[in-house]
């Protein structure tokens, strides 16, 4: 058996592609990167990389190829385009398309690759998340779908860009991968936002906004994008951003495009995304997401001198909590319903958020009885009711209107609860997601 | 019979108040009017009003008495303050309370003078419609709710200042004028944003403003609200505002949370309230409300030179009517619902808006199909079902997505068409309301 490492060709070094084309530098893969932007590429160099002239030479004679551009119409072109790869790469090659892509688009590929007589290629729908340092950690969670042979080929390289226990094998073939990551990403596009909803009604509540994070974080309002963002935006540290505007809000509009093809509600998708164009016409498409919280506070949140005693500190504490709590309730449910609609494997999907970017306390305690249909319940012991949930957001929301605060998300957490309300009684809170029935 | 008209105390001189006390003045009535600012009172005087040094003044052996402040607790100090007016007026004075205010505010007034010992005075909640204009040529609509003799005292009053076929006298007694008042406003604070939302969209198109307004008033997409503000959108003549963007938010304000008290969702009401909030933010509070056009377009409308073909100006065209329709259906549904759950009389509520400021086409249209409870009567000939209107929407959607525009009432009307068709089936687009039963 020989110690030799494969080839492997890889387009698109961004920030993500980078730190993945590195990582199998440092494995010891000879890999061939290219990327349009010309710098990368020499960076790719100077890091141990293996520079290639053109597209094509990427590709060329190389068993293992993966594609890590930024968008579906980017990889259309490096694949199909006229100086595509498609047309070079050698028999029975393995293609692994990372990017984060609608699934249809990846069902789309093996369509054309038959049509185009290349049905030998063994290709990976695998899009991936994380962020960049995990991808240059080999850390990163990957959900690929496929056929059970490309997935068997390329399941050496996907274990080595991912986390030992973060690499999901998702059941259902190309797309399932694909459809995987934008039910999880429901629950970041949400949560992005309403970590910016949560510090930005605090500092209008007059809040210390270090307080107020250290009390989220230890409280069942906690969300992995809360805690991952907070740095960023206490520091206004969003230029060039760690994970620019522009990077969720394709996310999302992927999300809320498949949505609208399979007449599927997700309002609060719905709302983060118009919210996001908002920021972006006001010219925070390449800032860090974080600076999201512009749209709630017109300063910087560290600013703000808190003055009230510890009951009122306490208080409009508890609103901002009960306003994450509602926003995280209704982001599980939008996101277990579309998943589940979509046939996507729940016990997967659970334990995948729950290891993922997409995590909530909320999620971890209310998306297995949401998953396990045993909402509603009237019986279940302990559960929070609808109508608890509910009336702690109407305080929250009366008091953000108080001081002028938008409450994008809230208001559409709100409007959701109330329909479930009306539509079921008041039954435990998980029984929200019996609106999207 | 003496032809000497009753003297008449008047408070609040701002735009609407100073219209309707001015022509009192007109109409002979010695009017006794007060302002905190006083060049109002000064400008009021010059108009051939009695200017008095002190509130009491203006209520002093006054048999009637108009309050005309901007707001609940504007009128609170005014009835009930220290220097407050209650304590003056003459017994079984009737007291018009004309400022738009929350029904359960117009209902502890009652109460409140009850308590006080002053339950001889006639009480009438009183809110009006129609802009300053029509306050000054005394041709505002007015929602009037109180006692039969209350009513009947303060009738000549309430013509002097309506036009004849706008005076509303609204069963229920005191709070069912506020309530109606409140129901039509949930209609005009949908359609302001909703105007905003279908020009804005227009201009990301590409398409000429003129050209596309003329399309919209001949349409059945056309509001009011759109008809009205238009020309001030078009010449971004905003400051001072005609219609300030504070009122409508004060307004829809009284809405929402009403609703939150009710526990009844009112999503696209919450959605432009929270648009509103942003614009509030960014400091749009004192221009007038037809200046929302900044939040889909960051320049004038009007410099949009339009380029596109016949066909693609017709495409494009069809995509923002289609916009206002699902806009306007989910509007009057969302209006009537609430209305309804209220207990408004809806005939008289049906007859207001065609005549108001909340009218749209598709509110005459279909709103009487929702009112009528005909809806989802899959034999209705020529309906238009819920799906055509959804996929209608969808796709305008998706073409604001390719130029990057928010729309986020669009937005919310399809997730509400989305939940309504999930729910009820593919019916009649009316059937929309039976998600709010």
């Amino acid at each position: 058996m020989s110690t030799t490492k494969p080839a492997i060709g890889f387009v698109g070094l961004g920030a993500m592609g980078f730190g993945m084309a590195t990582h199998l530098v440092r494995q010891g893969y000879p890999v061939y990167g290219f990327d349009l932007y010309a710098p990368s590429v020499q960076r790719f160099q100077a890091a141990g990389g293996i520079a290639v002239p053109s597209l094509r030479d990427s590709a060329r004679d190389k068993q293992f190829y993966v594609c890590m551009v930024a968008s579906a119409p980017q990889a259309q072109s490096v694949l199909f385009g006229e100086e595509g790869i498609v047309d070079v790469l050698p028999p029975n090659a393995t293609l692994l398309l990372a990017s984060t892509v609608p699934a249809s688009y990846a069902q789309s590929v093996s369509a054309e690759l038959q049509s185009r007589g290349r049905s030998d290629i063994f290709f990976i729908d695998c899009p991936v998340s994380g962020g960049a340092k995990r991808a240059a950690d080999g850390t990163l969670s990957i959900m690929a779908g496929g056929s059970d042979e490309a997935l068997q080929r390329g399941k050496f390289l996907l274990q080595t860009l991912s986390d030992s226990n973060k690499l999901y094998l998702v059941p259902g073939g190309v797309g399932a991968g694909s459809n995987m990551k934008m039910v999880h990403q429901v629950l970041a596009a949400i949560h992005i936002l309403g970590a910016s909803e949560a510090m930005g009604f605090a500092a209008r509540l007059g809040l210390d906004a270090t307080q107020v994070a250290e009390a989220i974080k230890s409280s069942d309002a906690w969300t992995w994008m809360h805690e991952n963002r907070l740095q960023r935006m206490l520091e206004e540290d969003w230029n060039p951003g760690a994970s620019a505007l522009t990077i969720i809000l394709k996310d999302v509009g992927i999300i809320t495009a498949s949505a609208r093809q399979h007449q599927f509600p997700t309002p609060l998708s719905s709302t983060a995304e118009q919210i996001y164009l908002a920021a972006l016409s006001q010219g925070f498409g390449s800032r860090d997401d974080s600076a999201m919280v512009r749209q709630y506070f017109p300063d910087p949140i560290q600013q703000v001198s808190a003055s009230k005693s510890a009951v009122e500190t306490e208080a409009a504490l508890q609103l901002v909590l009960d306003l994450m709590r509602a926003t995280n309730l209704c982001a599980a449910a939008e996101a277990i319903a579309f998943a589940r609609f979509l046939n996507v494997d729940l016990d997967q999907f659970y334990q995948l958020v729950n290891d993922a970017a997409g995590a909530s306390r909320i999620f971890t305690t209310q998306g297995l009885e949401m998953i396990e249909g045993r909402v509603g319940d009237k019986a279940t012991q302990g559960a929070v009711r609808l109508r608890t949930v509910t009336e702690a957001l109407e305080k929250a929301i009366q008091a953000g209107r108080d001081v002028t605060c938008p409450l994008h998300l809230g208001h559409a957490a709100l409007s959701l609860l109330l329909l479930a309300q009306r539509a079921e009684g008041d039954q435990s809170s998980a029984s929200v997601i019996r609106i999207f029935n």
